[in-house]
């Protein structure tokens, strides 16, 4: 069995919609992807970091899911990070009302010996550097090393150490509006094709409710988001999409493009889950049987029959 | 052999984008309805009204794809219709620089006798009043009334013979923030749903470059826009997504859903030639073999094949 390494946040969020908002609750990147990939059954280990205001049912409740948290580093008298966000009506942009670093201003992740040698390794977004040293830490190259980053890393105090991790992994997730920036193109096929030279073989823009592309070597895949009655909550919806990816490679093992299009598609359907409830409640409860019903309304809202003469 | 009727402008535009701007050129929604029906090889009647302004050779043209346009009025000493716009640089939205009514202020449409029992008929935008005379011409209840429009006849001078119009029609198609406003609603499914209740039993929400949605009694087909490396002007790309939707059906006579998925990816599949140049040019030199080309590509964009257990 494949083992995934998922590096990247373990926090506190306090998230307030149109609907409603809520105190502070579990968020961090790591914590959907983790969530996220754990509807695969595979093994995955987490390298975060937390302070000792961290719940211990938190962490309980991702062991029960299987996910190895013994690399969740928990920092004697210190705190959690901490983000605060309002979304606007359309929920597609939000305000960050506040953000504490706290304990992931001197995080120094260290990767288990057991995960050293993981096949797929997922870097959700955090200070590139952090990324990179997860990556050189590795004893095995990965079969396939993801990358998640955002605008913020885009900025000219950071952009060199993106590019030195962009460099060295197999795919980038990002969202349209980063892959502009990163690569100067507005064409979404054009960005692509640029951020496929520094690197990254597979380049994934994710559009939010409008869906995902993955661009590869001049082939193009789109999985669109569900069409869903109410989003609820957009939090996490792009590291759950993540995890979905990358748990459904880890326990596939095929790496070939065609399946790539199916992992895009288990990510956008448990995105799908995500959205409906605050924070990570839907995840926490999500059963195999609606898992697999969505996949079928993903069949029929995308599959269809035409003949070509 | 099923007969489509598609009443609609035939009109001039002048239309600017970043990449260049035009003078007068051959525009209208039943130009680019028709053109893009055309390649279904069906037998089509424009119904629309021009000025004596209006060159002999652009007639010529749509008759040599076929289309019939004895029904295209030609008003003696009358201008015709001219819309002028400006496209921002994300080419998503645009200013309208000039609109001209002309010849259209007055238009009474007059369906000719051998299209008075055509199968399908495509009220593309126009006067609500317009578009139900058309319908209420007919001598044969069509088996598929499909409607196009817009936001400007949802305000309140025109709302009322609006919903006249869109509670005869079997299909309406609009886009994302018409279907918001005319429904009330701002989830995409709910506003399906409350505007089906208006009438017709299909709707098609247009989402741009995000591609467009079908939802019929609880089912929703999903078709993206093809990712083009350069979209050079969106003019009509509605319209012809709307006249590929209409020809293949019309072409294929069955009214089925699945069927109908088929017509929305015909439908995307020729716009997405449409916005490669400006105005109508591209429509009017489409080989058989690139379109099926790109169906291809429409194809390898979307399927996949994930086995359910």
């Amino acid at each position: 069995m494949s083992k995934l390494l998922i590096v990247g946040t373990v926090a506190f969020d306090a998230i307030e919609t149109p609907f409603g908002k809520t105190d502070k609750i579990l968020g961090g990147a790591a914590t959907y992807i983790g969530l996220s990939a754990a509807n695969f059954n595979i093994s995955s280990s987490i390298v975060s970091v937390v302070g000792d205001d961290f719940p211990e049912d938190y962490l309980k409740m991702l062991q029960e899911k299987n996910i190895d948290t013994a690399a969740v580093e928990i920092v004697e008298g210190g705190k959690t990070f901490f983000w605060s966000g309002k979304y606007h009506n359309d929920l597609n942009s939000r305000d960050t009302l506040d953000t504490q670093l706290n304990v992931l201003a001197n995080f120094n992740p260290v990767v288990p010996n057991d995960y050293k040698d993981a096949e797929i390794v997922m870097l959700g977004n955090l200070h590139p550097l952090v990324q990179l040293s997860v990556l050189e830490q590795m004893s095995t190259k990965p079969k396939l090393a993801i990358l998640d980053t955002m605008n913020f890393w885009m900025e000219d105090a950071f952009i060199e150490d993106l590019r030195k991790v962009i460099a060295k992994v197999d795919v980038i997730t990002i969202n349209d509006e980063e892959a502009r920036q990163l690569s100067g193109e507005y064409s979404l096929v054009k960005a692509a094709r640029a951020i496929e030279k520094m690197g990254p073989k597979y380049v994934v823009i994710k559009k939010g409710e409008h869906g995902a592309l993955l661009f590869h070597n001049g082939q193009i895949f789109f999985a669109p988001a569900l069409p869903l009655e109410e989003v609820f909550d957009p939090t996490g919806a792009g590291d759950t999409f993540a995890g979905g990816f990358a748990g459904y490679l880890t326990k596939t093992g095929d790496l070939s493009f065609e399946n790539m299009k199916n992992a895009i598609i288990h990510g956008s359907n448990l995105a799908s889950f995500c959205v409906e409830k605050f924070g990570t409640e839907r995840m926490e409860n999500l059963g195999r049987e609606e898992v697999q019903k969505r996949l079928q309304q993903f069949k029929e809202l995308t599959q269809f029959e035409i003949e070509l003469s």
